[in-house]
C-alpha cells in the first residue's frame, strides 16, 4: 500500500535547525533586551474561550479565528435543522458557536487585556511584561503571510508617564542596535491626527482622513486628496490637510510649524486643544530622547497613522533602512485596552516586534552570524569500539566545560564521518586510532584551515584553547 | 452592564512572570545539557492534518484530540441528515470528520515522525534533534493534569548504535545534576520483556505480562500474580515470572541471573534468544555507562515496563529520590517509528523530560535558585521631571553592561516606589534629589542588608560592585 508522504497544513510551518538558531537568536537578544529594561515574560494558553475572543477583532477578524470543536459528543442535542438556511446551507457561523467554545489566539493583545483584568489582584501595577507566542488566523496563505506565526510583544500598563514610550524608543534602538539592522524610528500621536480633521473642519472625519494619510507610502498626495474627496472632505479641509503634510524639517521646525497651525493659523482659523495636547506628549518625548540619547534617527512622522482604532497617544513604527519590507516593528498608547473586559482607566504602551520580517531582513542582508550554522564544535570520528571507549571521559570532560561535543555513533567508514561533520558545519574533527590510545594523546583538525595537531588527553587547557 | 470576568478555558493556565523564569530555567538547563551532546532544536505547528494524528494514539487518543474547525462556511454542503443517528442523537465522531481537517498536536513524537519523513532529503542522519513545545488533550481536567502541557523531547533516529542510549543516560544525569535534583535512573530492555513471555511458555502473552508487571510499585507481587493468572498464564507461566521478579542484586547478579534463566534453566527449561539480545544489548550499555562515568545511580529494573508498545529496546524512567511524584524522564528505543509515514527501517531512541514534574519537584525541594524571583536588579525611584532626567544616562550606561535597570515612571510618594520594589523583590534601589545633581552623584541601597552609598555617578566599576 503507497502510503501518502505528509505534510503541514496550509500555511503552517515546519522550523528546522538552522532556521531555530536564527529564529531564537532573535528572541534571545530581543529577550535580553527586555530583561534590561526590567519587562517579564508571561504565557497565555494557545486556546481562549470565544467569548474571549469574538467581537475584538471587527466582523472580519472573527471570520479568521481558528475555532476549536468541543470534545465528546459534540452534535448531539443541537437541533442541527434549526440552522438551516435553504437546501444544504447552513447558517456555519452560528452552528459553530453551538458546537464550538474555544478558539485560538489570534493575537497577544486581547489575551494580554483578559490576564490583566484575570489576575488584576496578583498584579503589581505599572506591569511591564512581555510575551512571545505564536498567534493563528485562518488568513489566505500567500507568500510572507502564514496562519501560525509568533508575536513578539511588549507592554507596560497602568503608568501613562511619557517614560514609558522613551523606553520603548529605547529598546527598539538596543535590539536593532545588537542585531546589526539600521532602523529609522517614525513617530506620531493619535492627537494630531485627531487635530487634523479638528482644523479641517471636519472632527467626524478622523478615520476617513487618518486612512487616506495612511496610504502616502503607497499613493501620491494627489491620489490621498482624490480618496478624501470622496469620503465628503471639503475643499478647504483639503486644503488644510495638503498644509499639514508639506510640513518638512527636524522636529522642531515640524513642531512650531504645526503648534502655528493648531492654534488657529491654518486656513479654516480653527483652534486644536486636542493637537496642542498631542504636541505637548511628542515635545516632552522628544526631550526624554534628547536625554536619554538613542542611537537611531528618530523622526516625527505627520503621515504615520497605524490601523488599529484604540491608540490614543504616540504611536511607533521601525524600519529597516537598507531593505525595503515595510514597518519592522510598531505599536502605540491606548488607553482603554482592559474596558473590554470590564477594568476601565487602565493606560498602557506597548509594541510588537515582527519576528518573520527580521528574520527576512537578517537574512537578506546576511547579518545572522555564522557562528548560528555550526552548534556543535568538535565530532569524533569512531574506528572501532576500543577507540569509541577511549574517547568516551575525554568528550564527558569537554562537554563538563560547556563545548558541544558530538561522537559518531557508528565505526563506519571515515569518508562519511567526514561528510557528517561538512553537513553539520562541525568545524573540528579528531580522529584516535591505536596510535593516539597507546600515546594517551587527541588528534584534532581544525577542518577549515586544514591544521592538524596532536594533544596529550588530558591536557585540557590547550584542546580548549585550539578549538576557540 | 456587568462584564463578566474573563478565565482561560478548563484546564489550561496561565502563566506569570515568576512561574515564567521558573520554567525557563527548567529549559534553559535542559537545552544546555542538549546543547553540548550536539542535539538541535526544531519546531512542528500546533496544528497538524487529522490524517497525520488519527489512528496513532488508539481509539481512546482519537476521542482526545482537539479538532479545528475548517474555516469559511464549513457545514454548507454537508448532508447532516446522513449523520443524525435518531432523534437528536448525531454520529459526532464521523460528522467533525466532515468539518475538521486539522487537530492540534497531541505528542512530540508523531510530529517528529511526519518531520522526517517530509524532509527524510534535507536531513543528516543520524539525525539528534529536540522538541520544546506545547502540546494539547481533551483530557478530563484534575490535579496535575492539564489540557495544554510541555513536552520536552530529545531524540537519535537513524542509528542503531548502543552510544546513543549512552548518550541519553549521561544527559539525564547532567540535567539533573545541574537542577540539583537527586535522580534514580532505571534501565530494562523490551527484549527482556518478550524473553520472560517466552520463558513463562506464553510469547503470546506479552503485552498482558508487561502490563501486569508494570503495576508492581503499585500492587503487590499476589495482585500481579492474580492479573497474570486471569489473563490466562498457567501457574508454571507464572513461576518463571515469581523467579525473574525475585532476582535481587546489581547488574552484574542480575544479568547472570537471567542469563541463566534465558539460557534454558528456567522450571519451564525454554531457552530465549530474544532475552539472550536483549542482555546483550544492557551488558554493551552498561560497559558504556562505567567507561564514560555517570553521577546518578544507574540499575537495571527487570520489572520496568512503561505503557507504549513502539518501543523495542532499551526502555528508561528517572525517579527523584526525595520526591516522591512517579517518573519526571522516561522513553527508550523504537524501530518503527517513521514506518506508519512510509518510511521503513529507522530506528531510534528517544526521551522526554516531564516539565511540570520537574518543576514540583523543584518547587517542593525549594531547590529554585532565589535569584529567580527578582529579574530586575536595581530600580531608580523618581521624584520629579528634573531628577529623572539626571537618571536617564546613568541608567543607559548601566543597561549597556547588562544589568536589569528600572525607573520608577512616576514621581509619586516614595512608600509607593519603595512598595513597588518590595512586591517585585528588586534588591537595590536609587534616591536621588537635588542634592545628589549636585554633587554629580548616585545613592544606591541594599533593600535586604541596609546598606546605603553614594557613588560618582561615572563611577561605574564601583555601582557595578556594589550591585552584585
Amino acid at each position: 500500500m503507497a502510503v501518502q508522504k505528509p505534510s503541514t497544513p496550509k500555511g503552517t510551518r515546519d522550523f528546522g535547525q538552522i532556521e531555530m538558531a536564527r529564529r531564537n537568536y532573535i528572541f534571545d537578544t530581543i529577550r535580553s533586551v527586555f530583561r534590561c529594561f526590567g519587562f517579564q515574560q508571561i504565557e497565555t494558553p494557545a486556546m481562549e474561550n470565544l467569548s474571549t475572543l469574538l467581537g475584538k477583532y471587527g466582523e472580519e477578524g472573527d471570520k479568521l479565528l481558528f475555532r476549536v470543536l468541543n470534545s465528546g459528543d459534540c452534535f448531539s442535542g443541537v437541533d442541527l435543522e434549526n440552522f438551516r438556511l435553504e437546501g444544504d446551507c447552513f447558517n456555519s457561523k452560528a452552528l459553530s458557536l453551538k458546537v464550538c467554545e474555544k478558539g485560538l489566539r489570534y493575537d497577544l493583545t486581547v489575551p494580554f487585556a483578559r490576564y490583566v483584568v484575570q489576575h488584576q489582584n496578583d498584579i503589581s501595577f505599572p506591569f511591564k511584561r512581555y510575551q512571545i507566542q505564536p498567534v493563528w488566523r485562518a488568513d489566505r496563505p500567500q507568500k510572507g503571510r502564514y496562519r501560525e506565526f509568533y508575536q513578539c510583544d511588549v507592554d507596560v500598563i497602568g503608568s501613562t508617564s511619557l517614560l514609558n514610550e522613551l523606553e520603548l524608543v529605547q529598546m527598539v534602538d538596543a535590539v536593532f542596535g545588537k542585531l546589526g539592522i539600521g532602523v529609522n524610528i517614525h513617530i506620531n500621536n493619535r492627537k494630531l491626527l485627531t487635530g487634523f480633521a479638528e482644523i479641517a473642519g471636519a472632527p467626524d472625519k478622523v478615520t476617513d482622513i487618518t486612512v487616506a494619510i495612511d496610504k502616502l507610502d503607497k499613493i501620491c498626495i494627489e491620489k490621498v486628496e482624490e480618496e478624501m474627496a470622496s469620503k465628503g472632505l471639503s475643499a478647504n479641509g483639503i486644503a488644510v490637510i495638503r498644509q499639514i503634510l508639506s510640513i518638512d524639517g527636524g522636529f522642531e521646525a515640524k513642531r512650531n510649524a504645526m503648534k502655528a497651525l493648531f492654534q488657529g493659523g491654518s486656513a479654516s482659523g480653527i483652534v486644536s486643544e486636542t493637537g496642542l495636547k498631542g504636541l505637548d506628549e511628542l515635545d516632552e518625548l522628544f526631550g526624554l530622547i534628547d536625554t536619554a540619547g538613542v542611537e537611531a534617527p528618530v523622526c516625527l512622522d505627520l503621515s504615520l497613522a497605524r490601523g488599529l482604532n484604540y491608540y490614543t497617544g504616540a504611536i511607533f513604527e521601525v524600519k529597516a533602512r537598507d531593505f525595503e519590507i515595510g514597518s519592522i516593528c510598531g505599536g502605540g498608547r491606548y488607553d482603554n485596552l482592559t474596558g473590554i473586559f470590564g477594568l476601565p482607566g487602565l493606560s498602557g504602551v506597548g509594541i510588537s516586534f515582527g519576528a518573520d520580517r527580521i528574520y527576512d531582513v537578517l537574512s537578506s542582508l546576511d547579518l545572522f552570524p555564522a557562528s548560528l550554522e555550526s552548534a556543535t564544535k568538535l565530532l569524533f570520528a569512531v574506528m572501532g569500539q576500543e577507540e569509541m571507549k577511549y574517547i568516551l571521559p575525554i568528550a564527558s570532560r569537554l562537554r563538563q566545560e560547556g563545548v558541544a561535543i558530538e561522537i559518531y555513533p557508528e565505526a563506519t567508514k571515515l569518508r562519511k564521518q567526514f561528510e557528517y561533520a561538512e553537513r553539520r558545519s562541525i568545524p573540528f574533527i579528531s580522529i584516535n586510532g591505536s596510535s593516539e590510545i597507546e600515546a594517551g594523546s587527541v588528534n584534532i583538525k581544525n577542518l577549515s584551515t586544514g591544521t592538524q595537531q596532536s594533544f596529550p588527553a588530558n591536557d585540557l587547557p590547550a584542546i580548549l584553547e585550539f578549538l576557540k
